[in-house]
Order: C-alpha cells, then sequence, then structure tokens
C-alpha cells in the first residue's frame, strides 16, 4: 500500500519436500484442506509443527503462540469456508500455522524478512488475512464491524466472521467493548478465547483468575454450600443422598459455567472450556455453533509451545526464542553475555532497580511486558512497588496519574507503538494535572524485523504537544542512566518521557556513576564549519559515522546531540543562527513533529530562515518490516545518505 | 497551573441567604456537614436541589446529572473523612452538590465563566476535586492509583479512596481494565455505581442491560426453572413444598445477585442494588463497608433530574438544559428557529441524511452522544444503520474499520477531545489498512464553558502524520455539505477528518445543493498584495474581518481558505511563495502540528524562506473555559489580534 514505505517483494518459493510433509505439501489453499478426510487432520497438525519447529529455529519467530494454536487452526479453516468466511486474528503471534494453511508454506523462509511475508496477518499480503493484528485485543470489534457489515448488505450465503483472541488480550479495554457492543448488536459473531493461561509474561487481572476459575468459583463453591444447608434444613436431604447431591452439584456447576458465567451475563452464549487440542471436538463443536445466529463464545484451553517439550516447560521465554537446535531446544542464539553491550531495555530496568533502592517514591509499571521491557528486573527486587496492570496500556497510564497525584513517581514502561493507546490518558489523567509520570517509551523508532504495526515512529509527534511534557532521548546507555536519574530528581516537575530504541546499545562500560542533566540541554559533540547536525537519540552515532564521511569529501560539519525534543536547546539553536548554517536534523521517527519540525517552528518563530533538511522515516508513512539496517537505508536513514544529506546541505548555506 | 492558559481568578463571593437556605448557608466545607444530626440532611437536600435549580435556572449547566447525586453527595461527605479521603467523580458532570458543600456555594454564581468555577471537578481549584474529570471512565483507576499510593505511604489512619461513576462510563474500556485490575490489586476502593440507568442519551450494549436485569437475570431464570425440575425428578419435592421452593428460589436469587454477578465475577464484593435516594440508607451501607479491605463495589439506583418534575419526565434533554423557569421548567432560551444559522452538528446530521438516502454504503456511528452529534437524524430514519456503542470511542473506531473492510463507508461522529481516546485506533485499525472511514470531529477548537477537558485542540496536531488520512475543514456550513458529499464519493480512497466547531455557523441559507471539492485544494477568497493570510475552518470569518481592518490601515492581505490540512494545496503555496508574501496562518487550534506548522515544513521542504506567523491556541498549553469569544482573545486568535498581526507581518516582506 502506498501507505507504507515496502521493499521489492520477496517471492521466492521453497517447495514443500512431500516425503517430509506428504499432506502440508498438497495444501495450496484451506480449498484442499477442507477435501481432506477427518482422520488425516491430526497427522497434518504434526506436520505444520514440525515445520514450524524446523523453520523457526533457524528463522526466528513467535513460536509458543502458534504451536499452541495448530488444532484451532486447521479445525477454523477446515470448518469454515474461508475466505467467504472471515477469521479475525488478534494479535497474530498465533497465526503461523494460518499462514501455512493458505498458500504460503512455500514463502514461509521469507518470514519477517525484507520483502517476505510479514510476521503478522496482513490484509496487504493475503485475502485470509483480514483484518491488521499487531496491537492487542482488536479483534472483537473488527469482527462486529465485518459481521453487521454483511448483514447490511445481505451476503448470501451469510458470511461467518470468527474471532480469535488470546486470554491475554482479553484484558484490554478494547475487547470489553467489543464483547459488549457484541451482545448489544446481535450480530453473527463467534468469538473464540484462546485461553493458554499464558500472555508473552503471565497474565494479570481478575478476569484471568476467573477464566482458571471458571469452573471451581469461590462463587459456585459458597452456593454450593448454602445450597446444601438450606436443603439440610428443609429436611430434604439425609446422609444418604449424598450421591445425589454431588451429582446436583454437578449439575449446578454446569449450570454456573454455561449460564452465569461473565460472558452469559453479557448475554452472551457461552460454550467451553474445551481442550483446544482434541481436533475431532472441536471440529464438532465448531460445526455445532457455526449456523447458530447472534455473538457466541468458545472457550478453548491451549498449551503455549504445545508440542515441543522445552517450549511446554518453559513458555514464557519460547514466545519468541530466536534460533535453537530443533532436537534438543538448546539455544543458538543466546544473549552473549560479557563484553557486549546490554540491551537499552536492561539498562533501563537495572538502572531503575538502583533509583528505587535510594527513592521510595518510585514504582515501576508495565502492560503486560515485565520481560519486554526489563521492569522484571524492579519486580524480583521490589514486588510490592511493580505493577504489571496486564494489556491495558490506558489504564497503566491513568493509574499512574493516581499514583503520581498522591505523592508517588510512576515509571511506565510502555513499547513507543503500543503507548498510542494512551494518547488521551496521557493527556487527561496526567498532563492535565502536571503529574510527575515517567514514561519510559522502549522500542521507539525502527524496530525491525515485526514491522509496520511495532515500529514506533510517531511517539515524538503525538508527545510533542502535550502540555507540560519534557521529552529526551539518550543517545547511549550511560546518558539513558543519566536521564533516569534526572527525571526523578525531586526538583523537577511534571511528566517525563524517555525514549529508546529496540535491541543493545554501543557502550560495554555503561554502568557509570549517575550525574543530573539540565533539563533543555544538549551537547557539542564536534565543531564544524560548514553545517550543523542536530541529532536526538542513539542515531547521533550514525550521523557521526556520516560527518566523518562528509569530512571526507571536504565538508565540516558540527554535530549537536539535542537530548531534549522538549524544551529544545535554544543556545545551541542561537549559536548555529548567529553563524548562518544550514541544519540537518536526524532523528528515528517520522520526520513530522519531530525535532526537524521543532526546530523550523523555533527559526520561524525566531525570525531564522536557515535551510533545514530533515532526515527521519517519511512523513505520514508506515514502514515495513525487515533488519533495522535494511530499514534504514529504505528510508534514507543510514550512514551514506544522512552524509550525502550533509554535503547538499553545504550548498544552501546562507548567503 | 502554568500548562493552562488562564484568566484572573473571578474570587467574587455571593453569600448563601440562610433564610432560604438555613442549613447549606452554614456549611463552609464538609467538617459543618459533618457535625449536622442525620435527621437534618434530607432538609439539606432540598436546600441543595432548591439552590441547584434556582441558580441553573439563569447560568445554565449540566443540571439533571448533578440532581440525581444529592443524597449521594451528601453521604459521601457525611461518612467519609473528606479532603483526606479521597472521592474521584468520573466525568463529573455530577458534582455540582459537591462543589456547594465544599466552600464553593458562595461562587457558585461564576461557574463555567471565565475566571470563575469549572464546570467540572478541578484539582487545581480544590483539593476536595482529587482528579481531572472530564474524559469518561477514568475514575476507578485513578483511584486504585491513589490507593495504592496511600498502602506504598503507609498512610494513618487508612485513608479511604471513592470511585463515583454513572453506568454510561462504566461501559468505557478503562473502567474495565481499572476494575480489572482493582480486583487483582485488592487494594481498598470503593466504586460506587451510580445507576441512573441513562447517559447523556441513553446507554447502550449488554452491560447496561446486564445492570437493568441483575435480580431477574434469564440465567438465574433458567437455573430455578432446571432446579425445578431436577428437584422434582428426584423426587425431593411435590406440589405442596411449592412455598418451600420459592423461598429457596428467592434465596438463590439473592445469592445470584450477591455471589455471581459480573462484578463478584471478576472477586470484587458487590452491594446493592439500592434506592440513591434513601440518604439514611445509603449512610449505613457506606458506614457498614467503608472500613472493609479491598475493592467494593456500592451499586446505588438513581433518578436524574431527581426533584424537578420536568427534569425527571425528559432526563436527556435536562442533562443541560441551558437556561429554564425554576417553576414550570419552561425554556427560556430555546433554539431560535426560522432564520437563525444551525449548528454545524445538525448540518452534519441532516446532511448525512440526505447522503444515506441515496449512498447505501453509509452507515452513522456514535460513541454515546446521538444527539450531542446530532446523529440522531440518522437514527430516526435509519436506526438499522445508525449504531451507538456507547462511550466507547476505541471500539466505535475499530468497529469502523471492521465496517469499512467489508465495503461499508462508516462516518464516526466524535467530539475531538474525545476521539483522542481512539488514537491508536485510527493507526491500527483504519489507516494501515487505508480504509474509507470518514471522522465527523465535532467540537474542534475553542468549545467555551465546558472548559480545558472539552476543548478540541490537538485534533490538526496528532491527526496531522496519520498516514493517508485526508484532513479538511469547512469555513461554513455549505462547504461542510460540500466536503460530506466529496468524502462519499466512489473514488476517494483512505480515512478521512472533517472538523468543525461547536454552535452555530454563519450561514442561513445553508441547504445548498451538494458539489464535490477537489481533495486538497483551497480558496482564494481576497486578493493582497502584501500579506498572505491562511486559514482552515470557520475561523476565516475572524480572519476575514482582521483583514479588513488591516486594510483600513493601509495593508492590503490576501486571503486564502486553506480547506485542507493534508493534503496541502501546493498551487497556493506556490502563489504565495512566488510573490515573497509573509505569511500569517489562523486555526482554531494549537499552533503546533496544524495548519502553521505544515505550512512551514513544506516551505523548508521547498526551499522557500518566508515569513510565517502562525495564530491559533499556544502550543502545549490547555486553556481554561469561559466563553468562546473571551477565550479567542484570551489565547490572541480574536479579530484584533489577527489584524495586528497581519500588519506587524507586512514589515516581514522577503526583502
Amino acid at each position: 500500500m502506498s501507505n507504507i514505505v515496502s521493499a521489492r517483494a520477496n517471492d521466492s518459493v521453497e517447495p514443500l519436500d512431500s516425503s517430509t510433509y506428504p499432506i502440508l505439501s498438497g495444501i495450496t489453499s484451506p480449498a484442499d484442506l477442507r477435501k481432506l478426510p477427518m482422520e488425516k487432520l491430526q497427522d497434518l497438525c504434526s506436520e505444520i509443527r514440525h515445520f514450524l519447529i524446523s523453520e523457526l529455529s533457524h528463522n526466528p519467530g513467535h513460536f509458543g503462540s502458534s504451536m499452541g494454536a495448530v488444532e484451532l487452526t486447521v479445525a477454523l479453516h477446515y470448518v469454515f469456508n474461508t475466505p467467504y468466511d472471515r477469521v479475525v486474528w488478534d494479535v497474530g503471534h498465533q497465526a503461523y500455522g494460518h499462514k501455512l494453511l493458505t498458500g504460503r508454506a512455500g514463502r514461509f523462509h521469507t518470514n519477517r524478512t525484507l520483502g517476505g511475508l510479514s510476521g503478522f496477518p496482513s490484509p496487504s499480503e493475503s485475502e485470509y488475512d483480514t483484518f491488521s493484528a499487531g496491537h492487542a485485543s482488536n479483534s472483537i470489534s473488527a469482527a462486529l464491524g465485518m459481521a453487521v457489515a454483511s448483514q447490511l448488505q445481505n451476503d448470501s450465503p451469510q458470511r461467518q466472521v470468527v474471532a480469535v483472541i488470546g486470554d491475554a488480550s482479553i484484558s484490554g479495554g478494547l475487547a470489553f467493548e467489543g464483547i459488549n457492543n457484541a451482545a448489544n448488536a446481535k450480530a453473527n459473531v463467534l468469538i473464540i478465547l484462546n485461553d493458554n493461561d499464558m500472555s508473552i509474561d503471565h497474565n494479570v487481572g481478575s478476569l484471568n483468575s476467573y477464566l482458571a476459575h471458571i469452573n471451581t468459583s469461590k462463587g459456585y463453591n459458597t452456593i454450593r454450600y448454602r445450597i446444601y444447608r438450606f436443603l439440610r434444613a428443609l429436611h430434604l436431604i439425609s446422609e444418604k443422598n449424598r450421591s445425589r447431591i454431588l451429582r446436583f452439584n454437578n449439575s449446578l456447576k454446569s449450570l454456573i459455567t454455561k449460564e452465569q458465567n461473565i460472558f452469559e451475563g453479557l448475554d452472551i452464549r457461552y460454550f467451553g472450556p474445551f481442550d483446544g487440542h482434541d481436533l475431532p471436538r472441536i471440529i464438532r463443536v465448531l460445526n455445532d455453533i457455526k449456523e447458530m445466529d447472534g455473538p457466541r463464545i468458545l472457550h478453548l484451553r491451549t498449551v503455549k509451545g504445545r508440542g515441543f517439550t522445552p517450549a511446554e516447560a518453559d513458555p514464557a521465554s519460547w514466545h519468541a526464542p530466536g534460533t535453537f537446535d530443533p532436537e534438543t531446544g538448546k539455544r543458538t542464539s543466546p544473549d552473549k553475555a560479557g563484553t557486549c553491550p546490554p540491551k537499552y531495555q536492561d539498562v533501563f530496568g537495572e538502572t531503575l532497580v538502583e533509583l528505587a533502592r535510594k527513592n521510595p517514591k518510585i514504582v515501576g509499571i508495565t502492560a503486560a511486558m515485565p520481560s519486554g521491557t526489563s521492569i522484571s528486573k524492579l519486580q524480583e527486587v521490589m514486588p510490592e512497588r511493580t505493577f504489571d496492570v496486564g494489556i491495558s496500556e490506558g489504564h497503566a497510564v491513568t493509574f499512574a496519574g493516581g499514583l503520581a497525584k498522591e505523592g508517588m513517581l510512576p515509571y511506565v514502561a510502555i513499547y513507543s507503538s503500543f503507548l498510542q493507546r494512551a494518547y488521551d490518558h496521557i493527556m487527561h489523567d496526567v498532563a492535565l494535572m502536571d503529574l510527575p509520570v515517567v514514561f519510559a517509551i522502549d522500542r521507539a523508532g525502527i524496530v525491525g524485523e515485526d514491522g509496520a504495526t511495532h515500529h514506533g515512529l510517531f511517539d515524538l509527534s503525538y508527545l510533542s504537544d502535550v502540555p507540560g511534557m519534557t521529552i529526551a532521548s539518550p543517545r547511549n546507555e550511560i546518558y539513558l542512566r543519566h536521564l533516569l536519574y534526572t527525571s526523578q530528581l525531586p526538583g523537577r516537575k511534571g511528566p517525563m518521557a524517555i525514549r529508546y530504541p529496540r535491541g543493545k546499545g554501543s557502550v560495554t562500560d555503561w554502568r557509570q556513576p549517575m550525574k543530573e542533566l539540565p533539563i533543555g540541554k544538549g551537547e557539542k559533540l564536534r565543531e564544524g564549519t560548514d553545517v550543523a547536525v542536530l541529532t536526538i537519540g542513539p542515531i547521533a552515532d550514525t550521523a557521526a559515522r556520516a560527518i566523518d564521511a562528509a569530512a571526507e569529501k571536504g565538508v565540516s560539519a558540527a554535530h549537536y546531540d539535542m537530548m531534549f525534543l522538549k524544551p529544545l536547546d535554544e543556545d545551541i539553536l542561537n549559536e548555529i543562527a548567529s553563524k548562518g548554517m544550514p541544519i540537518v536534523t536526524v532523528e528515528d521517527g517520522s520526520v513530522k513533529g519531530g525535532l526537524g519540525s521543532a526546530v523550523l517552528e523555533w527559526l520561524s518563530a525566531n525570525g531564522h530562515s536557515l535551510s533545514v533538511t530533515r532526515i527521519g522515516t517519511p512523513s505520514g508513512k508506515f514502514v515495513t518490516h525487515g533488519t533495522v539496517k535494511q530499514l534504514h537505508e529504505l528510508c534514507s536513514m543510514d550512514e551514506r545518505s544522512i552524509a550525502d544529506a550533509i554535503i547538499i546541505a553545504k550548498e544552501k548555506t546562507r548567503k
């Protein structure tokens, strides 16, 4: 699509070996699947699992969820008339099997690579991928829209719409809004709750406890006990009636499960829970309920990593395991220890622990990503001051507002792209009261293989006009520590955002003593006379190399690390303006609304008319998946492109 | 606060007449209230109601909700030790009584006026106003944060935290996320569900049906029936046991109500429903449950407008009735019919009906605001193509994405400020698939008396980098019609935002034939030689008068209505650039990220260095409440300020 910066498609096909995959190799679309006899389907599931283990062991991806959803995937395409019937995958970590069955097995070796398959369902890739699936909890609302559209258009035969949502995603408020409206709309939506009792980390929140205890709830036990007492008081039971009461209890249990659980309470028919790996049963149930009118929920219990023992034993670390030995499960791409620079998230996590030990006001908040943000490090040592609120970014921020209003200093660690869910909460529940909440914005900028839904391109843009918000980005791990230290000092006011990228930093001896940085002050890293290069964040390194390259071509560029988008360092800007140097701004995110725009606005407001070349991802564009390096090249943010921009900028010196 | 553009406080006090208000006039804070004997409290409630009727009849505000919450408000401040204990009002339409009891009765005549009291709870106004309360559904998350902070800080005595949420707000996903986490956190939060079965319009969604039928649910009846059959099959009952069974049923009913309802299902203790106007009972219940540990929900049924017969009879139109006769309820500020220009929202609503009659793909969506957005006009004639999804802006947008993906053309009508809740949904569930969803953004710009939480200042900023989004604003009602017509033409692609202000337009003969407008094309309204004035939206009128005023001072300004923020009309910009005219941009919203910024970015990218003066609300600031005219002056967006800017701009002509 024209909205997405993309590379040429990599259409290379590696046909499946028919001796290893006798069934799967014959399936070019779900129509082929639907011709198979029932008794072959379990073998197909085994082939799919074998394929996933074999492929993902050397081409890393999301492993556990897809392994757990194999039977469900086969059953869905077997029972429903896809693509006429619609299957909406929530998040889509679980959808690799779906890709294999919908004509993409031969291209699966390109998964998550530039020009290759997306790691998530993607409507631009296949008509079987019905809706965007990168941000959690949207499937029910989307499916409801599709089902209502089908009703309004009087589709014949009636189109079936199925939303497949994991138990972690259902804690998102959007899922609840979807369920609430699905019940009201009476549209024909089937919601499949794929309950593996395990999100990327673990589930939190009472809803999950509710799901876990749906058959053994305290409420149910209370009822059973009270009924027992009541019947005894009525002299309706005796000891010899115990077995009848037992049976009675079982009936009651079933009544509660089927009639009085939370979904039925919302007037949605509920079926389950069933074993999500019992393929014949799932197919039977799906056939039973698919023609029913109105909203329905099918609750399946599955095991993440099913069929690969190491993954079943440790599902959290097998969510996206990297490469591994397909026989033993031994990781072949462990994090290198020792001299390698750490991940930014780990520097955040470890520094937060250091700070929290000294500052009792600090608390940490994550939305279902303790290990993904490394706030798990705080959780380990101060569980009472760490809050995993589940997939609910909006709540995470408003909750932080409440904490801050009463004197605490919350650090909310959320990925840039997911923080979009909390834009209003930042505005209304934090900024409006000028509360000291610190946003640790991980995965800012290009993230690589996770692609369009996961890049953090827009945070500088949408945060830059939030009243009172301080916005900073460190150029390396040491400055991340300094910024974190600065953010918790008593004198500092209002909300503050600190953004940093996915992956590793550049400095190995990062555990330096922390120091206060003056808010709104950048640093001059290099003198230069022809051009002023302004950067924010770790892309300073790329820019520095580009400046070297430009110097070899005879162009002398000064380099300023602005560090703060807001407030801008006006001393630096005045210095550049007084010299009349053309400016090149470099940032890892959209060129609109970030550093380049802020510099333009400052220059205009202050009556300067310097040339400004803005480098970043193109305005108003998403960016496809690939390695970070490939994508920086694709967006002309790589060393060579920046060097070229510097050289061209020299020609624009104010006469 | 420095984040808010404010005027000097209006501290004028009008003491209450002690003969009319013998009790209320003696209450300067809740401490005074708590000294009263129980038997005086009902009289106090009557005085509060009398005061509200008397005041609001000539100084309009939110009437119905506050009238319905009088007993609850008195009970809360009577039982809890406010302000040490925290009461968090959700939205805060209901909080006028709270203002009267917390030392603000004498200032209440300044309600919603410049420098006067805010119409909503406002922490900057009073320590009794504990949290921002303009956007719905945030109270539970905020209260949970406060309660957790109190736990962590070992407050002694233990601080009580109460969230008061209406039944309409509880349908928002944020409320669900808050409930889910409140249950998990085991913090001492009391959630009071003020259930008046009536949001601004009516409630939608199954949750509300659930609340309405909590005592008479189908599930319960099914259980009763099955138990009856079961016991009969066991020969445990006979006809002569019927009365016992009846009692049994009642017990069961109570069990289900208290043990198995949706809140208990989430492991939150539930109390109610109780009559929210039975003051002694509410006080007794609050005293009973206030010291309990953990999360609790108290469900009160109240009547919106309680105590004023006309309002009880027609609660929707008495939500914010304008001025009225306090004796008869007769409105004294009805919408003038006939020759007056219509409200923008009505032009939207009526035009949408016209278009929908011809274009079967059109559907309308509102988040609990059918009459507030006038999508009620579509609802009246095509109920099957109109969707009121309740307070759930995120769902509204994702649902629209699902509809659009299947070929429908959804018009999502949401106020600018509330659309912030759906920023990510616009990005991920609409823009990423380039779906043709039209956003009818009402209340864009300064809205007046509702103040900081309700102004629509940031939409141009946060939408301007949404990939593929067309963004337009009409300068009058006729162009709103043209834009709506254009938005639904078959050739148009992708999402489109049409923003328009609160209140009336400027044209009486607005029902003109509709015509297609070229996307991304503005119009030159006036020739001029010294300065180019670029406007977007109805603020064109103010700018036109400013241009007249500047002309009287000898400055000739051209006037361009840009109409589209995105795509920008490059022909206009090239024309201006070729003439080297200084530019003044005028927009009703933040100067950052909107028209002014877009013009700067275009000029820089195209190598032009013109002076640009950007007029709008100040970057990074909220704006207080007052009349639109007062606030435009406060933000230097009034006729005189714009004229001054034009005159000054002339001096900046490129030499």
